[in-house]
């Protein structure tokens, strides 16, 4: 069904055993097979088990590539409020990265200090899509929309202290913006951002021709 | 900023003078401008005060258009579960048309019974993208992400009773949905999922016309 | 009162020693003991402790089978949304044959891949009553209830993150469902979900005793 | 699909035009065609209309009746723990009488006068299905459920004030109810839970007949 | 201020040091000092440094009684619905009868076996004051409130799962309650409950002599 | 069963005619009936229709007295934070009287200008139990509960704005009080508060007698 | 008590009647009587009654200045997100101008246009206090806290649909900023917001001068 | 941009060795760098690898001062409603000595026991700004801003149980305050209302040196 894209596995509430046989099972038809919220306990079997597999510790992302990883058209651009936000951050990087995208990394870009993200408005404008990860009050999505004509994914994560709720405050602030042009997911879902994101530019491919 | 797109007056808590005269001033440097949320006893004011000002009752959207709507590349269709979501649909679909995208309506195919939805495979397969209005349970936009390979966006309605929570219940349906590819909005957000479908289209187009 | 079904015990806050002595005191009177909600480790102190008994790891049940179970009439399939909902549905599952009734098991026919789910309706049809177990959008009982004409049970469990809410969202979305003939029953209550389906089909069988 | 029960139109949201074009178009395939929700003028419109056509004020459900309806086997008794929950009563009574069944109603049994809900534990005892209705602390399914052998059908109303929250407050005394065999249904879907006890009741005729 | 109660020491977040140096401040002013919420670990270490300190597991109080307690006019019921709410009942009982107040104790009565509770209705008409103390539906206080006289303090508990959220739903049902007479404190706040007892019951030692 | 109280009609949701019908089924058997909640136009149908019918406006009570109302024991006094609190205070006080208690008024003392509620020490500490109506922040009943040795009962008002939220906000301030000895009822309940009032003092009464 | 402040009457829910004779009684002895919420009907008929009364209708406030009012040092900026917002700040200007400030007002700079804000940095950065006036996601504080030195009052509006929940989203924004320097206030309450920058602007007077 | 306050770091979530490497950095250019919410275990290994750091362990900082902090003019007044809420207070407080200003402390002058409150008057009437912390029902602050002229802010604390939601409950309390001039900030944000009240404080010092 989500031809294109790697097969993945959710780690949370699996054993490293489980885990370990779905990933043979998958390999024989997917050139990638990926398994996310993996803690670094469970990828170090998983690692001492299947040869060839990949670990990547921030965004606890285990993968196993078969093949090449077709390159795709088109830059995602992944930008973080604050530095907390890179684990969710780095999540949908690498998801993107594994489906064949070119990544722009930008951390700590926080509207409270709006020069130092004025200051990458040239990597900013000139991303396909862009994928902004914000917890606490979540403004970051908001000004970015209002700088750029492509769509922006908002993901609100779950950091935060207080009236943040584990993410709901930065929700509501997403899902409220008077700014045009953003798609906003679940709280701290990195991997449906970049699948999200994946989904829009591949839509280029495809494009009927209609205007003459 | 918003190149490409009409400009937009959000009607509700302006008076008709108010309207007519932002209408008057936008028309200038637009050409076409909208306004949402415009009820039918406001809609008769503005008919009367402005000339070839046109009135979609349902979408409860007026528009002036100064010149022809360039026909932009992509089909956008957009599908409800219930007849009771049609207004947001077409707030969506009007706004759509507006910036000269072409539309597929399709109404009334809520999960409850499936075979209605999967009677209409080709003309959901056919879409660059989809916008998908529910309200009470919220569940088709996750069984349409299951069906195609497009982007998906997500419009919960405010149609419900009980604890449907004036859109919150759907609205976390869309959220949580298992599916990938769910773009969500603000709940009867119909203009702003538009919007966004327009900017991933006209993402798209760009990124093709780079591409050859 | 509860005439026909297991003496059932509440295993969380309780020790070891309190659930075994209240096992001790119910199987005089009844012929099946169970006790829900056991972890290994306490079942392992159970097992020692008393012959016979029988502990089922995924369902987190114990039981005690004096005599043998009277068959009961009427077919309950019990279907799940995703793997994670399996121990709920366990629950439930060893519940209903504990009561007597045969039970067929549906695990992972999720709304995102309908196909899977359709594939499926004989199984489904062929029920006279339906347990459904779905956690994040818990849109699984929606689109099942529009498929048959018995009634339909809907489990909604804790599995999911952001927004899921600890199984609230599934809840609403059951709640609100545009389907008729659906009963919900408490977040993860598996247990509760196969008595009120072992009531119906008493209920049932005792009506259609009363007609003949 | 729905086969057996009545052709039903929700009334919210639509016009007496739109009601009464969806009844002639329903007539001709339906033997009974109800409408739900529906207020007095609306009625009073239907009626000047539609010969032949019933509306129940307490209930505010329209009615036509094609033909006579086949009587069904099973007795369903409604239950009020107040008088002011009397029209979601109603709205269950005159959906299941509509769908052929005979029942059996009993009001103001709330839990705060226990000896007025115990003197009439002959009716109760004698159902085959109960539906209790209540709202305000909605502890009444609990009490019963502990009296009979048969289903509750647990039907949560919006009457109450203060902390009552529009019926969520006894929609969660009946979801956390320690009492096995209900069922819940949204806050006051009299209709829903009428068609549930329909479902549960026809369960009987379907049976096989597997014990020898 | 509080004459003729203890002196009452609030014990989570404090270290044994700091509540064995209370203790010994209040000792010398109050013939009763107590100290709620504290654990066996801690407790152990209290009883090994304050000699005649007597510790109640199952309440989790330790108290020092440098005198006699005086004994006060009027009998205290306690009564849970459920086994798991006995150490919040626990918690009113040893605050109560530290007081100097009879207690009489009636555990497990809730209202889905309204038999057993209506067996007592002795023990429950005969008490000055009763303290009902539930979980999960919360029901037990209104059944209990309309079988007597005199007031009755409702507990809620955070005993419970899934839409008990912790004890705010029976919380609800027992301020939403139809009975009159009922006054509400605080989930889990045993100890509350029984000061508010004791200060009604003192009441009637103050209450001034107006008719003639 | 509620000997010594009068027979209380809840008004909402009941048209004149029903509120004259029952009024005169209740005459027969109770001294005293009243009615809560009575809108100034439905009184004045009532005040016509039954002859001695006496209407408090600010309570929103009518009341119908058959002989003289005995006087009880013990003397009610009511607060309020501010003026706007005052109808659901004149609902309890009304309620009181109509009991036979005497009632002390004491209106706008709230806890922002803390010298003015000071300065009525005299009378607050002369009462045998305190009704404490707040709204917005709700602080009012802890001050006053660390005043005085009687019970207090904390009635939250639905008076404010924001995130007062109809009542919600005072009512938690009153359940998580410090101060002991506060019983806490629904929003705007003045009528539920004095009955609560009335069953203390009756009691004390009782047990003063008993104890002589 | 607030020497140097107006006396001030909140309007909801008090007859002009009552406003007209609470003003009498107050400008005795206060300079400046203002009343706020005063809708135009209202204001029409204290316009009638009190000469020399003023009403300000965009910030529904009257007031009655019987002497001049005295010149404070400090100037409060007073900025709005959106036009909607304007009420609710001008409620506040009108508040700080009828207590002696000078006010500088700047609407419509939200952060989806962050260059418009930019544009306006001399007058943001020659205040002395801003009040920050936001509905929807409310994300303005934020931004603007990050480029001054001095406070920055937030006030969240209830402007807005669906996730803005009355102005609680942008409350939760608010509250959840990651940049100092943020004063929140409740949802609409412009009025309160003027008397806390008029009590910190009005500190420099008082402040001792420590340093030598 | 903070131009003399000290450089922060936000502790939990980063390691020692990442808090090491980042008070170095900042060492460089900030005469004083502290560190907030560090644990005893993680300040142990900073004390270890830093010479000069101090660590304050009530308040979870850890300190680095380069240089004398320079006097600032003002006194911030901090009191607490309860001992639990000592630990935000001393946050606040050494976060203020930390940036120069003069400190009074008053802890445990809860609403429930008002007489301790007022007999602390002096302290509290002199001083330039008041920091209030109160879990629970969070009342202290209304109480306290109607005694004196000078801003009050509100921190409210998580210390609770029950309904007090983790200090959501008497930040409502805050901010429905009917007393004026009080600014709330988040949740055990005892930091942020330190640099809140200094920068009210620094800007009364500029506009008073303006003024003179
Ligand atoms: N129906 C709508 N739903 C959501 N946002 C809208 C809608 N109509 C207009 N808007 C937004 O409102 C803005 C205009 O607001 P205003 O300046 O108040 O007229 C536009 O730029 C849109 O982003
Ligand atoms: N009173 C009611 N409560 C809940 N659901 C209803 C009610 N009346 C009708 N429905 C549902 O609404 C559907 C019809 O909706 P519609 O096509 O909009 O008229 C029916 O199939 C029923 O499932
Ligand atoms: N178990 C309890 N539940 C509720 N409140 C309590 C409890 N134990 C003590 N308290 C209250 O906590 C106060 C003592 O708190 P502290 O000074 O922190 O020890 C007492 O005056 C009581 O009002
Ligand atoms: N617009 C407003 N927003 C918030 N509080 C207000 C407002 N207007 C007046 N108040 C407060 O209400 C009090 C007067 O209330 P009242 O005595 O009912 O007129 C004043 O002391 C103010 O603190
Ligand atoms: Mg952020
Ligand atoms: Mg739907
Ligand atoms: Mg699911
Ligand atoms: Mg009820
Ligand atoms: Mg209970
Ligand atoms: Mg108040
Ligand atoms: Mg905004
Ligand atoms: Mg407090």
């Amino acid at each position: 069904l989500r031809t294109g894209f790697p097969e993945v596995i959710w780690g949370p509430g699996k054993t490293s055993e489980q885990i370990i046989s779905i990933i043979h099972s998958l390999r024989e038809s997917a050139p990638i097979v990926m398994a996310t919220r993996i803690s670094s306990d469970v990828a170090q079997q998983l690692l001492e088990q299947i040869p060839g597999l990949i670990y990547y510790p921030v965004a606890r992302i285990c993968a196993l590539k078969s093949s090449q990883i077709p390159t795709q058209q088109g830059i995602i651009s992944i930008l973080t409020a604050g530095t907390a936000d890179i684990p969710v951050a780095e999540e949908a990087a690498i998801t993107a990265e594994l489906c064949g995208f070119e990544v722009q990394r930008l951390w700590d870009v926080g509207v409270a200090g709006i020069h130092r993200l004025l200051s990458h408005r040239d990597l900013i404008t000139s991303s396909d899509i862009l994928i902004v990860v914000a917890g606490m009050e979540g403004a970051l999505p908001s000004v970015v929309a209002g700088m750029v004509e492509c769509p922006v994914i908002a993901v609100p994560t779950s950091i935060g202290y207080g009236v943040s709720f584990g993410g709901v405050a930065p929700l509501l602030t997403m899902l409220n913006s008077c700014a045009t042009g953003i798609a906003v997911v679940n709280i701290d879902n990195g991997f449906g951002a970049a699948i999200l994101a994946g989904k829009i530019l591949r839509t280029a491919a495809r494009l009927k021709d209609r205007v003459q």
